[in-house]
């Protein structure tokens, strides 16, 4: 392992420089929320002390060791700051602090410089500036008491901090974990090619997800990339995709967004999985951390009704799955068990034309013991259908649907969301399937509030594990 | 108005023909909770009386007028109902009853065929086969208790039962509500060119939605079509655009779904609103319900942190939206209130920049009372934010925003649904966004779960106002 980060991000003790008990965020109340159990130490000459803990002038007077330091100053006083930290012998800095190159201003770009010397003369690295830093659930750092506090194997960087604020927090419910986040702003000294790096490395990272509106030296970045997607799937979005986009990267992390076209190109051929918004990094994440690869576009579909399941077939083709014909030796065997509606039913199953005393199930069952299908995708509790099976438990309505016992080919659920307003959240079919949601991700199958995402999600399956060598894939 | 459905459709007495206690769906449960003030009838040789209404082993006994039949017998059966509705003067049949042309087998279609004949013989019109028929709100009439009471500008005619069975009740919570949804099956005597018909002729239906499977008459439904478009906006979506689509389609209403490339030219050139899943039919139908016609593709975008920011102004410029810069005019208005961000701050407008003093509300009015923009969307209560707003009312919240004041310019509001398992459904914060939701519709305000989906609905309506002639528009 070749990344300094396997160390600086150990942190024992961190300094939280220029904290008050009114700031947001509020670092002190996100480590202690987080379950940090190293030290935490303050400095802020205003305050004798910060949520209990004694607050000193300087971080020379502070009489312990630090090995993690969060600047939250104002950004003229950030180079004196990184001088007492080389000082002081703290090896890594995050700078939440901002105003620098991001806001357009010479004199705040001429500043971030100056920043820079500092740290490089005084061999303090540097996250940021103008960034949340480090979300690490197992050893309890992280801003927010928002985030949980379970690990899992979801390794993200980010030049956004919010993006992957709002992600964590979003995909919590639906049973993605991380293993480590860092948010890191302008880049100024640690970049994109120091954090893919790291979570190449990290054997914490199953699935790296990067959110990028800049890179500062694309083929670096790209030979980086190469390496990792050779290891791990790489998820990644690029903010700043068209003219008001970069506009918008400009002012939010300094970055200059480049062209799109030529970008898409080097990391789809360097092996990466591009994805457009917050929704599909989510929906990927979940993903690759569920199944592993998958042996081709086949998709068997079960558990809705007609309208329901044409639709289903056209987003799955749309997704550029193949929808195949429900094979002759699966019909024949429904004809040898005697159900009525043996010629007429297909792939999707359309569960209101008769086959319904089988139970998407048993047809879930017999697409996955036959080799014309590759992955399933399971429609469960759509109105239509939930209403009839209200009074059945979650447990009850699973077993009816077989989905944990399928273990034979990779299997994706699709299940509704329509908690919209407080009354809805009230309904029993609601809270059914929110029941149901989480006993699906506890047996291991991955859920999606639509068919179209999940389609799209089983794409981005294939075609990763198409891209990389068989031999070097690492199914999670 | 020509349609003979203006007056078939206003039933005072419903006969209800094959019914029993058990059947799903039971019509007479979703009739009486849907409040129909009419007559019930049943008729069914094998019971007495059916959720105590007295049963008639024939139509021909009932001793009352029927305005409308629904046929819930086996399909054999049909042919000889049908005679009896002609012998009582019943003029419109509703045939739930399936197993005809659907199942592909040569006996079935045969049978079908026979059903038309005795029908036209007999001056009975028919709704299906296989289908469920009418949701009349504000008559009462419908299939499940699980639809709103309430009627709205929605009107819908769907090949496809169970797929506005699941529009109509996921729609609920997201404010969409319906004059009359037809769910008209196999087609066989009244087709989409009569429904579609008397749906434009319609008041009470505003926006119109049709999910189709298979046209009888291409030429036919282009000319109804075209007529359509000129009064209302027609959002149609196409099941059965791709091979297996079209193969469930066909196993689904017995329909042929032909080339989609013919017929996706064709409807466009209609002016209709092409959408390709249930939730851009339900978020079209939630915009053009709201929102009249906008002027341009510029749109002012706030409410949102930094990574966010630039991927809303990527996801709208990807939907054909202009993200505007920020005019001078604005930034020197800032200059003179004296914000420090005034030279820094952009479109989208970034809220963590230091602008935050003003609120997201002061920047929308600023871009309302602006020229430079056509339309406006807020982004409201992404994680970051609605942490820092937890303590907020929903009230304050929108106060802050100042949405219910902006009626200068069409305003759509982002407010993301976090609500997937039972423990976020008990957040505070996730309370609070339905809350907001709410509020929002009440004022007017359509609310989108993602970005991508307002991005896209605002340049739907757009494309929608820019292709009808304007004098002809109907603004809602």
């Amino acid at each position: 392992m070749t990344s300094p980060l396997h160390t600086l991000l150990q942190p024992r003790s961190i300094a939280l420089i220029g904290a008050t008990e009114t700031a947001r965020p509020d670092f002190i109340f996100g480590l202690r929320s987080l379950g940090f159990t190293g030290e935490i130490h303050v400095v802020n000459p205003r305050y004798p002390e910060v949520h209990g803990i004694k607050s000193y002038a300087s971080l020379l007077d502070l009489p312990a060791a630090v090995d993690y330091a969060i600047l939250a100053v104002p950004a003229r006083a950030v180079p004196g700051v990184i001088e007492d930290c080389a000082r002081k012998g703290v090896k890594i800095a995050h700078l939440y602090t901002g105003r620098f190159s991001e806001t357009g201003r010479p004199q705040d770009a001429e500043l971030e410089r100056e920043v820079l010397k500092v740290a490089k003369r005084g061999g303090v690295r540097l996250i940021g500036p103008n960034c949340m830093g480090l979300y690490y659930p197992r050893l309890g750092i992280g801003w927010t008491d928002d985030f949980p506090t379970d690990a899992g194997p979801v390794g993200m960087a980010s030049q956004s901090s919010y993006a992957p604020h709002d992600l964590i927090v979003m995909a919590k419910p639906r049973g993605i974990r991380f293993s480590k986040v860092i948010g890191y702003g302008n880049a100024l000294d640690l970049n994109e090619c120091d954090f893919l790096e790291y979570l190449t490395e990290d054997p914490e990272t199953k699935v790296i997800m990067m959110y990028i509106e800049g890179v500062k030296d694309g083929k670096r970045f790209l030979s980086y990339l190469r390496e990792a997607t050779k290891r791990k799937p790489v998820i990644l979005t690029k903010g700043g995709k068209g003219e008001a986009g970069g506009r918008a990267a400009a002012s939010h992390t300094g970055s200059l967004a480049g062209s799109i076209q030529a970008w898409q190109t080097a990391v789809a051929q360097a092996g990466a999985i591009p994805a457009d918004s917050l929704e599909e990094l989510m929906d990927y994440a979940l993903t690759f951390s569920m199944l592993g690869p998958i042996s081709g576009p086949r998709v068997g579909i079960a558990g809705s009704g007609g309208g329901p399941s044409v639709l289903a077939a056209d987003q799955c083709e749309a997704a550029g799955l193949e929808v195949v014909p429900l094979p002759d030796e699966i019909r024949q065997e429904l004809k040898a068990r005697q159900n009525p509606a043996w010629d007429w039913v297909g792939n999707p199953v359309d569960m209101t034309i008769g086959i319904g005393v089988l139970g998407p199930g048993e047809m879930l069952r017999l697409m996955a013991a036959h080799p014309s299908f590759d992955i399933l995708i399971a429609i469960v509790g759509e109105p239509h259908y939930a209403k009839r099976q209200a009074n059945l438990s979650a447990e009850a309505m699973l077993t009816r649907f077989g989905l944990g016992a399928l273990k034979e080919k990779p299997l994706l659920a699709v299940v509704p969301d329509k908690s919209l307003n407080l009354a809805s959240l009230e309904e029993p079919t609601a809270r059914l399937m929110c029941d149901i949601r989480t006993k699906l991700l506890a047996a291991g199958v991955p859920v999606y509030p639509t068919m179209g995402r999940a389609a799209r999600s089983a794409r981005a399956l294939l075609d990763h594990y198409r891209s990389v060598a068989p031999e070097k894939a690492v199914p999670n």
